[in-house]
């Protein structure tokens, strides 16, 4: 049996591009005593795998030159050398950017698929949901009639962002690039309000529709947004940063101009590192699984077939072209 | 009578020079109902007066054009119109670079001068020692065995940092400009190590002494410093921000590169603003009393002579010229 795979072939400089990655075919191999062959069906495209492909020291080691991407995904056993999994579970893990895995069963874990599509194991019940509700809740807390402002908005963690938000009682503004994005943000999801950040100067816009400032700030972006939204925070103003997408693909980002307005706004800047609540998932996908079955959380994905169209999937991303969370069909 | 004082002419672009401030030689009004004549004694050079030039919203709003310009002064009443206060009585307050100040009551602190010298009042024991002790305690929040680190340590606030560390069982590393002041800052104050700035790459420089990151970075400086600093965090460490004293005279700050490191540290960033905690001042007091009554603190001013070397003395703290507290001896 043969085993599609995207290596990384050698680290991008700035944008990803296809002759950074390689498309290999190698045999699987044969399971050792505790490992289970998963067939993956669904692979998570996420901001973070642009990170993954640098060498700096993260939260996490880049890939290796010459190994198969990471990735999340989710799959079906089909061979088990582990009593816990058997031929059929559905599984989901960091198993990477290919056909089959060969994982160690303890880094797997079981879906229960009787609820949602398994792919929602890759957003809204996985790890870009668990960003979303922890970044939102416990770091940035905020409280019923504070207004909330979120990056990205028609993203994936955004679209969580705003609409647990609404859920807590605040008021709720996206910025989103286009009108088609803010549409969605405004019209489909609910909030409040939704700035197009290709209408013009961003803080300036901010300040016309938040007067007196955000109470949380949840960066999606990073960057030139940032820097704006630091622009336009109220007193004790919490900034959540969860990605830098705007600068991922930069070498020459200038960095942040404001960041003394924290000071003068006594608030404080902290990030959501979604790994430190795996402990905790229970709590958030018990939420998270009851808001989606009272209609309370809307979910969009945007599907990309084939294996192959892993960069272009990976592009759309950045260049924006996507609403909803981006999945690719094995 | 007559009053000499400073009066901001115009806003400075950078560098403060003598032609953006001007002399002036005013009569003293006569006072009214609850006003005090304060003859001046010392006055507090500081490195926010540097910000309070600028017109834009910061925690004040900028001196006005033609006016004379803001400063913490201690002095002695000579006149009074108020029961509570009498000539002999020595006070501190906002009572700006001038001879004379003609201050409401509500304006002004009256001074215990028995036990330490008046112009103490203007820094280890006033507003540069409180933002040290809230800055570092309430905001910094250092435990025994952490490991702190402070910029602009020889200078009044940095200084006052690393000893109310030392104080409470950290490691306490200073970054300060040049032999003499690194001497000052491990000989004379105790810190376990100072970083000599001018010596080379900081960060590399810090990665030397503290491999393990540091817990407690207080930033009097901002600028390259900070982002080096953000190079070296430990995990769950706390940037508090003092002021950004590198920046102040810089028009073309190129921004913070390095602030995602303290989303993978875990960390977060805040600010310290002294005049939010004027209500808890007497326990700051207290404290430092004992610790300087104690030998505990060490304590040095650099006394500049005559009010018309105002910018000259300005300019020291820019340029690092003087070790311990900047005043000027009207």
């Amino acid at each position: 049996m043969f085993n599609t795979r995207i290596i990384l072939k050698e680290r991008p400089s700035g944008k990803v591009t296809e002759s950074n990655m390689a498309v290999e075919t190698a045999p699987v191999p044969d399971l050792q005593e505790g490992e289970v062959l998963v067939q993956n069906e669904y692979i998570s495209i996420d901001p973070a795998m642009r990170g993954w492909m640098n060498e700096g020291t993260t939260y996490m080691p880049g890939v290796a030159i010459g190994s198969v991407m990471r990735g999340f995904a989710v799959g079906v056993v089909i061979e088990s050398r582990h009593a816990e999994f058997k031929p059929g579970d559905l599984v989901q893990g960091l198993t990477g950017v290919q056909q089959y895995a060969v994982a160690n069963s303890s880094k797997l874990q079981k879906i229960n698929s009787s609820l949602f599509p398994p792919s929602w194991y890759l957003g809204v019940l996985g790890m870009p949901g668990l960003t979303a509700y922890f970044g939102l809740l416990d770091k940035g807390k905020p409280l019923p009639g504070e207004t909330v402002l979120v990056s990205a908005a028609a993203g994936m963690v955004g679209s969580m962002v705003g609409q647990i938000a609404l859920l807590k009682g605040c008021t709720v503004i996206g910025i989103a690039g286009g009108a088609e994005k803010c549409s969605y943000v405004t019209n489909e999801l609910g909030f409040h309000h939704c700035i197009d950040y290709k209408k013009g100067n961003i803080s300036a816009l901010l300040r016309q529709v938040v007067p007196t400032g955000v109470h949380v700030y949840f960066d999606n972006v990073g960057g030139d947004l940032l820097d704006a939204a630091l622009l336009n925070l109220a007193m004790g103003a919490r900034v959540v940063i969860c990605g830098a997408i705007a600068q991922y693909n930069d070498d020459h980002f200038n960095g942040l101009k404001n960041y003394m307005k924290i000071v003068t706004a006594r608030g404080s800047i902290s990030g959501i590192i979604v790994f430190d609540y795996f402990s905790r998932s229970a709590e958030a996908i018990s939420d998270i699984s009851e808001w989606l079955q009272l209609g309370k959380i809307k979910y969009r994905e945007h599907i990309v077939d084939g294996i192959d169209n892993y960069v272009p999937a990976l592009d759309m991303l950045f260049t924006g072209k996507n609403i909803g969370k981006l999945v690719l069909k094995v």
